[in-house]
């Protein structure tokens, strides 16, 4: 199994059918695989050889999901940059991870020139815009056209596909190595989850660089179905093009869910009728967004999809049924779901014994969704897998039917917005600042996102510091989603006796009466 | 990825749900899980180690299924005996592949006793019936009681899961090794091609050997259904098993459709209304079956499936929609289908080449379903895989969409009743008479079978011999269904100048006017 077989097997059966579409351009399969081929024969004479990585810094587009075929068909392996991250953290995972060559777009063209110097490995720019070719770039319209096109390298199996940098537990970016064989699993599974239809569309609106887009689109090249791209995520456009090309399949985030079915927009007439699916991650989805979301796009189903990158990213789906009123009333709606096919879920004690049904443990996930490891980071890996069991690091219990309902993270995470932040990332950055003596980064409620980025600081003595200069501290340092939203400052922090800081304590004020939103 | 997973899973997320019936008996996932386990342990302690042979000779039964899913539990192979096999093509699969352990049912001990002194690898042999237990075996239920659980041994991904031993172009049956992953590949596909549904219930009729039955159940163990058994096909019985356990999917060769639809039990009321799919291979299905079988059986979908052993056994798959009004238009009624998910065909020529669409060429097939190779035969292993593709021998057209149509078969072999008969085999068994000086089998028309082998005979100078007694001479050597069921007897052969018997002269007289049926 491989990421271009599907690219392949499109070409040859549904020849007539449009692959991507993208603003006023659209290709045929046909005529993405010519692209394809030729833009790996590009890379290949750019330098890349079989293994490299490549890496791309850009919104969503067309030539984002040619980045995604060409480099594995030229030999390559592919490194998306995470577009909300701060240039630092991009440096750090291009240097990382090696990449050799880099391809970014208008949007993000300054900001590459900018960190170039820093980013050693990086050989070649390719400028994936439209406007005037940088100098010291290549032109992607101008190397595709004057390259031929190159046979398949077929990388494979248990070849490595790409290496996706998530935030860390240790404070830096690791690089989730995934297979073909990772991720084409997922694609076939999430493929007989009823995740792709035949002949359907898919809307590539949720960020192309994360891997819950890349598994989503997945099961729609299995099918060869036509890919739609938005470079981002704006209710009217969305909606526009959900009746344009009469897309069938999303991926959003509950967030994006209600800020379109409460936009403006929503009230003109429209026919979304050809909307079957949309499918959800990142968090529950509230009953009263579920209502209103049902009311106003009647016969869609929705879905959930729990998981991460270390798993490719689909690890359990929660599906359409649970939504409705019979998953309702058993309860099934704030489950995360169950094992997807061929996959297998359990919660565990410390020890790694599986705990009664019921019982609060830890998610684990076994099969072949689970990542190869962190790039170069073999302790890492052996403390995440063991025994061939992925630990997610979150808390769960589970149902007599086998459903999962997510408790509590183990790791000490926020989820604002759909995205992890890592607390100790933030930490970090904050503990930079002269003025901090110690800090601590918690979740605090947030209607827009779920939650948002709270830190309390203890200042060192005889210091002091605006909290607008702590937080443009922290910008230039890490993405601004991770950066804090509010800070509270303290004398102390509430400490064990073991000396570790009571999280828990500091979450308490700002969540009485309320649920934290917890998967 | 590994075949009992999914009984892992099933467990988990279905504990109340049938999994197995058969007859009398039925058992629910936990159930069918504590006997695996237990049987397994009992196979351990019958001396099975890891990667050991394990053989069934057995019509259908839920024990078969147990045994299918109990040996890989306990860390060993699979190799089910083709039960319409002669006693000698049986041991030459027991001892090729060196089984250590024979499972038979009541239909089969007595044959088993005949050949249990040839069969010289075989050191325990348990008998899976309900009567007393025959001398010198072990009772099934005596030695799954006397076990404890074992754990599950985990064979997964490229491990051997089973030989499946099929006739040899060379005149002797070829094991083909299949691995976890090859089978659960095709439980993929087979499952997101719509070959199994939530909550459905798959009826085993065709035989439970053969690789057919097994790659159209796999999607069911996938997807967590139930598992209904009937020993043998008997229209009847099939009829009632369909409205009684409200099967949802069957497969069965297109002369059982005919059988089952041209039934006058079809007459009676009855309630087929949970029935979905019929899932049909081995030969295309004539519009007039077709167009009986979908008055008889309103709302039911007819999918062929196209393969062989050697591809987990599915390469292509021709849906529904291709056996209703608009396929039929199109004019793809008649094809074998497209290559299904995560697998590549290609129609290429004698040098490998890629031929036009529209001509005629090999079918060779690339994907995660191709075989890992023959047991013990590298060299035949390298002539059939070459480059990674899977020649199949079978010649066929690709059209403009990727459809196959299936032309010629340029091995020499007959099909009938969806069996593949080569030629040599007969051949061979015919050449062992002392009277036969030389021969040559071919298909001809059957109304019953689509193709019955026909053999013509040189005798030697001098020498006669009966019709009856030639075919007994056969039944002694090899399975009753490979038998010659005519022979004409000649003065010679019609040669080619380079020796070779001139098949296409010989078939000629039979076929003229008459369409070959040839998938």
């Amino acid at each position: 199994m491989y990421l271009t077989q599907s690219l392949h097997r499109a070409m040859q059966q549904h020849p007539e059918r449009i692959a991507l579409r993208c603003g006023s351009r659209q290709r045929t399969f046909p005529e993405l695989g010519e692209r394809v081929a030729r833009l790996a024969h590009a890379l290949q004479k750019l330098g890349m050889q079989p293994g490299d990585r490549v890496a791309m810094l850009s919104l969503n587009s067309d030539r984002y999901l040619e980045y995604q075929m060409a480099v594995p068909w030229g030999g390559g392996v592919l490194n998306p940059c995470n577009t909300r991250w701060s240039a630092a953290e991009i440096v750090y995972a291009l240097n990382d991870s090696e990449s050799t060559i880099l391809l970014v777009d208008d949007t993000f063209r300054a900001m590459a020139e900018g960190f170039r110097s820093q980013a050693t490995t990086v050989r070649e720019v390719v400028y994936c815009g439209d406007a005037e070719v940088p100098e010291g770039m290549h032109g992607y319209e101008a190397i595709l056209g004057a390259a031929e096109p190159a046979p398949d390298a077929l990388r494979r199996g248990d070849d490595l596909a790409g290496i996706f940098y998530t935030g860390g537990t240790t404070g830096f970016p690791k690089g989730v190595m995934l297979s073909h064989a990772n991720l084409c699993s997922v694609g076939q599974a999430a493929r007989s989850e009823g995740l792709a239809s035949p002949g359907g569309t898919y809307l590539h609106v949720a960020p192309m660089f994360h891997l819950a887009d890349i598994g989503m689109g997945m099961p729609h090249w299995i099918e060869g179905n036509t890919h739609t791209v938005l470079p981002s995520f704006q209710p009217e456009q969305v909606l526009a093009t959900l009746e344009r090309d009469r897309v069938t399949h999303v991926l959003l985030v509950p967030t994006m869910i209600q800020m379109l079915v409460d936009h403006p927009a929503m009230q003109l007439p429209r026919d979304l009728g050809a909307l079957r699916t949309i499918v959800y991650g990142a968090s529950p989805i509230s009953e009263a967004v579920l209502e209103r979301a049902m009311a106003a796009l009647p016969g869609v189903e929705f879905v959930q999809a729990y998981g991460m990158t270390e798993l490719s990213p689909i690890a359990t789906i929660n599906p359409a049924w649970c939504h409705q009123a019979e998953g309702r009333a058993r309860g099934k709606l704030r489950s995360a779901g169950r094992a997807t096919h061929c996959v297998e879920v359990r919660i565990v004690d410390a020890d790694d014994q599986e705990v009664p049904r019921g019982t609060v443990g830890e998610v684990v996930v076994r099969g072949p969704n689970v990542m190869q490891g962190y790039w170069r980071q073999p302790e890492l890996t052996a403390q995440a897998i063991r025994n061939g069991w992925m630990h997610t690091g979150d808390g769960a219990t589970m149902d007599d039917e086998g459903f999962i309902f997510i408790a509590d993270r183990l790791k000490d995470m926020v989820i604002t917005g759909g995205e992890n932040v890592y607390s100790i990332e933030v930490e970090n950055a904050l503990a930079q600042h002269p003025a901090v003596l110690t800090c601590a980064v918690i979740g605090v409620p947030s209607d827009e996102w779920g939650e948002s980025v709270h830190a309390v600081v203890v200042l060192r003595p005889g210091q002091s510091v605006a909290v607008a200069d702590l937080v443009a501290h922290c910008k230039a340092l890490i993405a601004g989603y991770k950066c804090p939203r509010s800070i509270d400052f303290a004398e102390a922090l509430p400490l064990s006796g073991a000396g570790k800081v009571l999280k828990t304590q500091l979450r308490e004020p700002f969540w009485k009466n309320r649920q934290r939103a917890v998967a």
